[in-house]
């Protein structure tokens, strides 16, 4: 089941570099393992905004909410969801 | 290039239903050609609403404003647009 | 899966009262034989307003959608979809 | 009497998290007493988010406010709250 | 239980003058019946406005929505709604 | 000549819990102060907030004003204020 | 006693222009008028827009409603107000 | 060239009150010489807000500038610009 | 003098074609008049909407409105206007 | 291709002025390397307000992207990101 999600981050500016450094670190392995499991189908950057358009292929409701309050950034973002379904024009294999 | 666009579809109540359905049509042939050739890359429905997010590549903005300008539907439509790059964090191939 | 709805009614002033009556008819035998089969779990009045809010348990986000772009006033309303699950605080049976 | 509340909890990020941690364990077992008792009777997780959507079946406006004000984390909270009603069309026991 | 209110009508101005005429002496009447009885305790006009704040004293919320969808301007209106209490600071007999 | 006004509290997580205290005891007396001598005529809790709806009874807008700068919890509000009048409709002694 | 006073005006594209010149000739009539008297003591155009900002001098909230709801284009306006004083830094006469 | 500016304050609950003391000072004297020098046409406080309404009488949109980002108070100011012209129903001398 | 403007354009949908067809031709007329004159220094096209943003160099605010009023498609119009100056960090020829 | 940009910068109060100012420096300097280099296209700051509105002509997103992050006051800043493109009516050689 696939799901629509925007992440803004922001770190805030008295957080430690070196404690902000390791929780991007973290962020990016804990996002790579699950692009790995295909939970995590698709990431792009938005141009000019430290943000994120994503989607993601899950089993359900209960699933998408442990990805993304497991996200090492999720204190430090703002996140918007909207359910998705395939689209009765699509003529793409794999989009719902 | 890669865009993110949402589209909100608002048909006035007074359009006579069978000019509506004509558009419609006309909308979804438009843009199947467009995902045949690869310009429109994903199209999802948002559940409970008639609305989709999409993602287009394109030449440049030229061509992606010259698709949106051009949809059926372009005039009952709020559009909202987000130049993609890729993620740092991305895995994938295609994903730009 | 659960996913909680507010549901806005507008109804154009210049719609024939002989019509709106019609589509609020089909609209309450709709939303109660929903409800009669267990998918449209819960529906309150907001007070003041004409408007619901709604819980619904349903397969996945197409069935969701199904149901509610099939609503006999969908073309009427403004409509927020958010997906929920169970509270970890939670100790009721039934809620996710 | 039913009220609606959404709560959305932003804990600052400069608190000890041995605080932050006993407010939260002292919130739930708040949460579970005023289930048990019936006043506190819904709550679900907002996919994605840090809040809740809960249904209250209080005495009147006063305990409700009584109750919201004395939740542990209510300094961290924004709360919206919509007063409910029984809806015309609802069809199940319970639901006002 | 005391409720605070803010009505702001709008009314098309394709509305033939002597409906409108009819249905804001309707509500003069149904206003004023309201106040005799002691339910609509207060009501202010907003200055520069086609609005009112308005404070409810009724036995429930589903008293109230009577009261508010049985406006006779009600859909012409854009209503918000709060549920009040007594102040903990307040010495006024009667506001609570 | 009457004002309405909304107050919405937000108290610094890291003020000390003491001179919120004490702050908090000097905003009572000196609201408890001007509802005795009539200028502040009507104050409620809304219910689930840190807020209140009152009405003002003053002689102008400067005193209005010198009232709201001088509450002790003002740097610590955000106020909006609407100027009232008599309704139309009103049937009541003294609104206006 | 001051009060600033944003107006904007939005006439149905579909009202016929005899109408629409009719009510501006009045509305220039009577605002003029207001000016002679003092009343009305500042009207600036806001450049780009169909708008203006203005400073009216009254006796008390009502005589402001009065002018305001008796204003021509009244109905096609959006209004918004802020009651004035003295500002605490003017060295100007007049200003409150 | 006149320009409409709404300025609101907001100190930081943190600033040095000796410090906030001092450049509210500097910041009175700032406004009274450009008052006195006819570019700070007019100023007015707006009832219940750390906040006011100005008209600047400036050679051009650099000299506006140069003043506002010159103010004390600057860096803990929101501001709103809106170019002004005479309104064509203006009769006052003055009014640009 | 410098100014930005962003300008939304919404025809309404009954409007006759014609009549739409003759005053986006005159706008395109008076549009290019004016950047002959050099007064609209710039216009772009936003990609996926009915917009532009442009810069204007007038002689002040009386000319800004003069033109934008006069805009063939002004009523249908929504416009942004800010008062732009010379970037302290710029080194171009022109810009202000 | 063409970018809008408008850029807000907010300095935290509390973040050292040398350090504040070093960043500063730095942008002046990062914003002239690439106007020189013709990527920064245009910048104009925004009367009253630390504000720029921007144009940039870049290969691609991921080089707006790239220039953009790279801004010393990133972390300071809310960007907002239009694509431009040659407007229909444009006269004017180089605007896309």
């Amino acid at each position: 089941m696939l799901f629509h999600v925007r992440m803004d981050v922001t770190i805030p500016h008295d957080l430690p570099a070196s404690e902000a450094a390791e929780i991007i670190a973290k962020e990016k392995a804990y996002s790579q393992a699950l692009q790995s499991s295909g939970k995590w189908r698709h990431i792009w950057r938005i141009a000019g905004a430290y943000a994120n358009y994503s989607v993601f292929d899950v089993k359900d409701n209960a699933e998408l909410h442990e990805i993304l309050s497991g996200l090492p950034l999720f204190k430090f973002m703002r996140i918007e969801v909207a359910p998705l379904l395939r689209h009765p024009s699509s003529i793409r294999d794999g989009d719902g």
